[in-house]
């Protein structure tokens, strides 16, 4: 009853607002690469979500991160193609945050650093061209406080060519 | 930075209350045997989360669920020996449902078959004695409508030897 096709991932993420607008970083690699995205990503093995979530939102924004609540879980799912796999069903647990420092360091460089740099976007500014679909999510979550119940599916997903596509 | 000694589990569960009690199912096996347990589970490879829980709901309850909207998202940490690993790390999504029919069949009964029957219970009749974490976690999400942001660690975790231990 298991699906060998699809790559499954599971991610912890925030959503942190100031000035009504939504902090994003600058997607460096995977099928968002060159849009928006959410700060976050996978636990590591044996890794509490909680501090997964402040470990990547320190190395991706240089800033540290205050957890203030729980919003919830969506799923999405788009054609990518990942080593053996056609396509990916991403999981990600959303959190409501707000940044607890100033930039006190430039984002963490290291080889597996998937962020360079980050941004704050208005959501009448974001769309499928430009952000990734958490950065929607979380979108649509501040403006009706609850996530979808249900999968967002893309039949398509163009990966975008350049770095500069969405400026 | 893993650790190949913790397994890592990710499930869906459905917390749903009718006169002030909690729908828990009789668990028959993994950590939380022989306790009252939530209704939910794994999600299949490449199987929507909501999709998911619909079918463990149904399969453990013989009912089908309503879901209304996401709590959140918490993980529990507990020493279970499961083929080479050592511990759980138990991630699990919460949902709010209501039983949308009356048992309309009995439990399925199907060889990984987890649950032996549901019961209704209240929030003071629950403890580590007789319940899961998650049941644990759904109750204090009933009194604070939060989930806790912090992992859920147990430093010994009792794997109860008699199904009638809780009655």
């Amino acid at each position: 009853m298991t699906d060998p096709s699809v790559h499954t991932a599971f991610g912890v993420y925030a959503v942190c607002v100031e000035n009504d607008k939504l902090l994003v970083i600058h997607k460096s690699r995977g099928p968002y690469v060159h849009r928006y995205d959410l700060p976050g990503g996978n636990p590591e093995a044996g890794e509490s979500l909680a501090t997964a979530l402040r470990r990547e939102f320190l190395e991706e924004t240089g800033m540290t991160v205050r957890l203030r609540r729980n919003i919830g879980t969506a799923d999405v799912k788009l054609p990518w193609h990942f080593g053996q796999t056609a396509s990916l069903h991403h999981i990600a647990a959303f959190y409501e945050g707000e940044r607890a420092s100033v930039p006190a360091q430039a984002p963490a460089v290291f080889e597996e650093q998937d962020a360079l740099g980050t941004a704050w976007v208005s959501a009448e500014h974001v769309s499928t061209a430009n952000a990734s679909p958490l950065v929607l999510l979380a979108c649509a979550w501040l403006k009706k406080r609850e996530l979808p119940l249900e999968t967002f599916t893309y039949e398509t997903w163009e990966v975008l060519p350049r770095p500069d596509a969405y400026l």
